[in-house]
């Protein structure tokens, strides 16, 4: 197919395609002409799988990079699940430290958060390499919320951990179902990437769920 | 205090607290000269705040200004939350059509989310409006999932939404638990913005938990 057809089918537009060429996210078509290539389906199929990351996903054009070159590495479904794993982006942002008393009290901040991220790996059993980006990235998150959230109480991550493992179990239960077909590496970057979107928007539901029934704990079922 | 002890106590550059101060999200200091002003505790707790929403929780300068601004507006604990809830950024963009067919096959997905997410508040017995951000935004995630994944099941989003909802309830739970206290709406922000990013983190750990148990199934103690 030609690009405007490639457009039309994957619902991207034609200048998009374009920048994706260029940044090296999809594959050269076919040339049949000087100025003409000819694209096929597994264009459809990358064409989608930027547009989800980029989309509901939320990755960076260099992050999307990352994903997809884990992708065209696969070689066993698990290293391909770590690389993808590590290649996205971590959701949280380092500050830094604006002079040296700040540097100092960022330290120590730092410090007991790798603490309890330790603490926390520990006490899940949890087997995930010392140099794993989330181990980095658990270690911000925890630094800010020590230093804001006046009742902040590591013990209590626990719980959240077995839920996240819970999570974890069907994320991985329906990577595993794609091991035996070919589209296995994008079917689970769609399932790594984009189940944390979903899982979120779902909590945001459930919270106001809950806000409405402890406003209203009698049901508006009335006309 | 003077700004330079502001920028020390908190960490946020002096450039950085100008900035915010004429985005309209710091208050102004009590002004002590032409060029001088004098800031008090809860400018840091407020760029503690700020902080935290544009690093940990990722909102952009405009989010950030909806959440504060409902945090001022706070009248009734439960109003508060629900006003933050509303406040926060939807995690996925919608994507424009390219032309008219790619309309018209994006109006029938579109259709379709609509009715899954319809079914999933039924199944959970939800009570959210119908003008909540956050059903359009699953709308728009499970129209993205529809068209991506080629397994995909809507009966299995159940699964994942009751997660979900025990997440939520441990999030109310400790927001809950500062409404006897004077900083009530900056808790429930910190609670309902930020324990998105802490979920993922684990969530992701988790998952590379999984995934190193299935390549080597057996504990690697030995040294």
């Amino acid at each position: 197919m030609k690009i405007s057809e490639l457009s039309r089918t994957t619902g991207v537009p034609v200048a998009s395609i374009k920048y994706f060429r260029r940044q090296g996210l999809l594959p050269a078509g076919r040339a049949t002409a000087a100025t003409l290539a000819e694209y096929g389906e597994e264009h459809v199929q990358r064409l989608r799988l930027i547009k989800a990351l980029t989309t509901l996903g939320g990755l960076s054009i260099a992050a999307t990079r990352e994903v997809l070159s884990a992708v065209d590495r696969a070689d066993t479904t698990d290293g391909t699940l770590k690389a993808i794993s590590y290649a996205l982006p971590v959701p949280v942002a380092h500050t830094p430290a604006v002079d040296d008393a700040d540097a100092a009290r960022e330290a120590a901040a730092e410090a007991a958060a790798r603490t309890d991220v330790a603490h926390l790996i520990a006490a899940m059993d949890w087997r995930v390499c010392d140099t794993s980006p989330h181990v980095e990235g658990l270690t911000t998150a925890l630094r800010e919320l020590r230093r804001l959230d006046a009742d902040y109480q590591p013990d209590r991550l626990v719980s959240y951990a077995e839920l996240a493992q819970a999570v974890a179990r069907l994320d991985l239960e329906r990577a595993a179902g794609f091991a035996e077909s070919p589209g296995l590496a994008e079917q689970a970057v769609i399932v790594l990437a984009l189940s944390g979107p979903l899982l979120e928007l779902l909590r945001r539901l459930a919270q106001e769920d809950q806000v409405s029934r402890r406003s209203a704990p009698e049901a508006p079922d009335a006309p």
